[in-house]
C-alpha cells in the first residue's frame, strides 16, 4: 500500500467535504480532533442567525416553537446518526462529568445492597472523580482494575470480578490516552450476568467508531459532543438511558430541576419526574451550546457512520506505518490492529513533553498526555493524510533536534 | 407625575441604549425580559467572530489562551459588576439547578448534625425540587415556610424557625412571581445567628437590583444568565462561594470533575479539589454559552447597577401607575412599595390565562405564571415607556373583550 498522502488524499471519498469546515484549508496541522473539532462553516451562519432571528426574533416565544423538546429532539437525531439508538433514549445537556455523576447515582439507586462500582485506573479522570465520590457519599466501594499498557478492560478481565456485589461497570469505549477499543457487547453481557449495570462512556468514539447502544443491550452512556462532533468548547454532553429502565421506572436521578419534572409549567408543589428521558433533564437546556452540534449531526447523517470509520482506520494505519517507518525510536502506546482501536493514535517517548512544545511553536498541535505520550487525534471528516504526513515528519524532526542536544 | 410615555422615555437618560440590543426598534411589545433577555447587537458579531477566529482559528491552544480561565474571569467581572462581590468567588457554569445542587449539598456537608433545610412554598419550583432531593438523599427535614400573598420571607419570620437544627436557609433575593425583594442582609444575620447558611438565589434580582454579597455577609449564591443579564436562552448559571468558607476549607461539593481538581492535566489518580473557587467547577465550561453574557457584563459594568435599577424602578412604578388608572378590575400581585420590589410586577385576574393568548397573538409578550398572574418583565436596559404603555392598553382591551363575552 502506498504511503503517499497525495495519493491516499486523492483516492479519498470523502476529501470533499473538508471544504465544510472552518480552516481546514489552512496551514495548520491539526492533529487534536479528539479535543476540539474544528467548527463547520454552516455553524458561522447558524451562530448569527439564531442570535438576530430566533433569540433575537422570536425572543420568549422560542421556548414554544423549539427549544424546550431541542435536548430531546437533538438527543434523537444525534442516536439515529451515530449510537445506535431508537428514539426517547437520548438528551442533550449539562456537562459530561455532571451527565456521569447523575447516571452513576442512577445506577447505585437502582441497584440497592450491592456494593461496589467496577472502573479500570486508565479511565480519563473525571469518570474516576465521579466515581469516587460518588463511592464515598454512597458508602460504596470501588473496584479498581489495572488495565496493560495500550490495552483495556476485557470482558473476560471483568467476569473475573463481578458478582452479587457490583452495581455498576463503568468503562470507556475508546480509552483516551491509548485509544483502545472496549468490546461493549461483551462487557455488557458479562456485567448483566452478575445483575449489574453498564454505563458506557463515547467521548472519545461517539462520531468516529460505530455504536450500537441498542444492540449491545447497554444500561446507561454518556459522551461528549466537542470531539468527533464538533459541538464547539465545552459544548454539552448527551446522555442515554435504555428505554426498558425508563420504562420500568427503574431510573431515578438526584438533580431534581424544573425541566425535568412532569409539568414544569404547573410550577407546583412537590417534584415528580416526567416520563422517559426527560427525567434526566435538570434545568434550562444549554440551548446556544447545541447550535453547532445540530449542524455536525446532519453532516454525520449524510455521510453515514460507517465511511467515516472506514477513513479514521486509514487515517490511524497512516500514522502508524509512518511511525513504523520513520520513528524507530517510539513506542507505539495503542494498539495495532485496526479493528482494536479507535480514532487516535498514541506514541510514547521521554521527549515528547518538549516535542510538543516544539511542535505547537512550528503550528503543528498534537496532544500530550501524561506521562510521555504524544496523542494524535484524528477528524476523519476534516484530517487529510497530507496533515499527517507533514505532522509525523515534523515530529521525526523535532525528536531528532531533541536528541541530539542530548548527551 | 406624568404617565405620557413620549415624555417619559424622552427624560430618560438609558433610553439610547436600546440602540444597542437586536429587535429593540421592532413593533413587538416585549415584557418577558426577565424570562429571556434580548440579545446586544455586538453578540451577534462576537457569535460568528468566534466561531471563525477563536474556535476555529485558535482550536485546542484557545483553552490555554482564554477558556480555561474563563469561567472565572468573567465570574469576577459579573461579580464586580452587578453582585458587589470581590474577585475569587463566583465561577460560571452548570445550568441553575445544578448549581443549586451543589451549593445545597455543600451546605449540608458543611453543617454535620444539622437537621433541617429552610425554604418558603414560594420559591421557585427548581429551588423547591432540589431541596427535597437532597433532603431525601440525605435524610433531612425541609422546614416549608408559607408567605403572604405579595410577600415573602422576613427576617422576623425566620428568626421563628431557625435554631441548632437549621444548616440553611434558601431564599430568592427576588420572588419569581410577585417580584418581593428579600432583606437578604436581615436574613443572612438572623441565620447567621444560628448558625446556619445563606443561599441566596439570584436569578430575577442580578442585573435589574442592586446586589452587595459580601457586605450582607451572604454564605452561598447562585443566579441564572438569561433574564437581565442577556446571556441567551440556556446560558450557565453562576455560583458563589464566599472567601471566607473556601479559605476555611469548609466547601465540598459533590459532583467532582476534572476541571475542578487540584491539576487537571496531571490526569493523576485520586481527585483532589482545586484551591479556591475553581472547585465549584466539575466539567468542561461551557464557553460558547458565555460569549453573550460577556458583551452584557461589559455594558453593565459601563452603565452601572445603580443606573439600572433606577430605571427599573421607574418602569415598574410607571406600570403600577397605569394599571390602578386603566385596569380596576385586575389585583396587584406585587409590592405596591418601590423599595419592595424587583425588576417585574404580576397582577392577578381570573382571566389572564385566556388575556395571556389574545395578546401573544397580538404581538404583546408578557409571561403567564399559574393560577391567574401576568406578568410584566420590564429589563431596564431594553424596555421603553412606550412599550410598557402600549403594553397595559392592550392588557386593558383583551380584558374588556374576555369580560364582554362572559355571562
Amino acid at each position: 500500500m502506498t504511503l503517499d498522502p497525495a495519493a491516499l488524499d486523492a483516492a479519498d471519498p470523502l476529501a470533499d467535504h473538508r471544504d465544510r469546515f472552518v480552516g481546514a484549508d489552512s496551514d495548520l496541522v491539526y492533529l487534536d480532533g479528539n479535543s476540539l473539532g474544528r467548527p463547520l462553516r454552516a455553524t458561522v451562519e447558524r451562530m448569527g442567525r439564531f442570535v438576530t432571528d430566533e433569540w433575537g426574533g422570536r425572543l420568549i416565544r422560542g421556548w414554544d416553537e423549539r427549544w424546550f423538546e431541542l435536548p430531546l429532539m437533538l438527543g434523537d437525531r444525534l442516536a439515529a446518526a451515530v449510537l445506535g439508538a431508537a428514539a426517547g433514549q437520548t438528551a442533550i445537556g449539562d456537562s459530561t462529568t455532571v451527565l456521569l455523576y447523575k447516571l452513576v447515582r442512577a445506577a447505585v439507586t437502582a441497584h440497592p445492597g450491592r456494593t461496589e462500582i467496577v472502573i479500570d485506573r486508565d479511565n480519563f479522570p473525571t469518570d474516576r472523580y465521579v466515581v469516587e465520590g460518588v463511592a464515598r457519599e454512597c458508602g460504596l466501594t470501588v473496584r479498581w482494575l489495572d488495565v496493560e499498557p495500550a490495552g483495556g478492560l476485557t470482558p473476560e478481565a471483568l467476569a473475573g470480578v463481578v458478582g452479587e456485589q457490583t452495581a455498576l461497570v463503568l468503562v470507556s469505549h475508546v480509552a483516551y490516552r491509548s485509544g483502545w477499543l472496549a468490546d461493549a457487547a461483551g462487557i455488557t453481557r458479562v456485567a448483566h450476568d452478575a445483575g449489574a449495570w453498564v454505563l458506557l462512556d463515547l467521548c472519545h468514539s461517539s462520531g468516529a467508531v460505530p455504536v450500537e447502544l441498542d444492540a449491545w443491550q447497554v444500561d446507561l452512556a454518556v459522551g461528549c459532543t466537542y470531539k468527533y462532533l464538533n459541538g464547539g468548547p465545552g459544548a454539552p454532553g448527551f446522555g442515554y438511558v435504555a428505554r426498558r429502565h425508563l420504562e420500568a421506572e427503574a431510573f431515578h436521578q438526584p438533580v431534581w430541576g424544573w425541566m425535568g419534572s412532569a409539568d414544569p409549567f404547573a410550577m407546583g408543589q412537590g417534584y415528580s419526574p416526567a416520563a422517559g428521558i426527560r427525567r434526566l433533564i435538570s434545568g434550562t437546556p444549554p440551548v446556544v451550546g447545541m447550535l453547532a452540534l445540530e449542524d455536525m449531526v446532519d453532516l454525520l447523517a449524510e455521510v453515514g457512520i460507517d465511511a467515516v470509520r472506514q477513513k479514521s482506520v486509514a487515517l490511524t494505519s497512516y500514522v502508524i506505518d509512518l511511525v513504523d517507518r520513520d520513528l524507530p525510536q517510539v513506542a507505539l502506546a495503542s494498539p495495532r490492529e485496526p479493528g482494536g482501536r479507535g480514532g487516535h493514535v498514541t506514541i510514547d517517548h521521554p521527549a515528547m513533553r518538549g516535542v510538543t512544545t516544539a511542535l505547537w511553536r512550528r503550528d503543528v498541535l498534537p496532544d500530550f498526555r501524561n506521562p510521555d505520550g504524544l496523542r494524535l487525534g484524528l477528524s476523519p471528516l476534516t484530517t487529510s493524510f497530507a496533515e499527517v504526513a507533514a505532522g509525523v515528519a515534523a515530529i521525526a524532526t523535532e525528536l531528532a533536534a531533541l536528541e541530539q542536544v542530548r548527551p
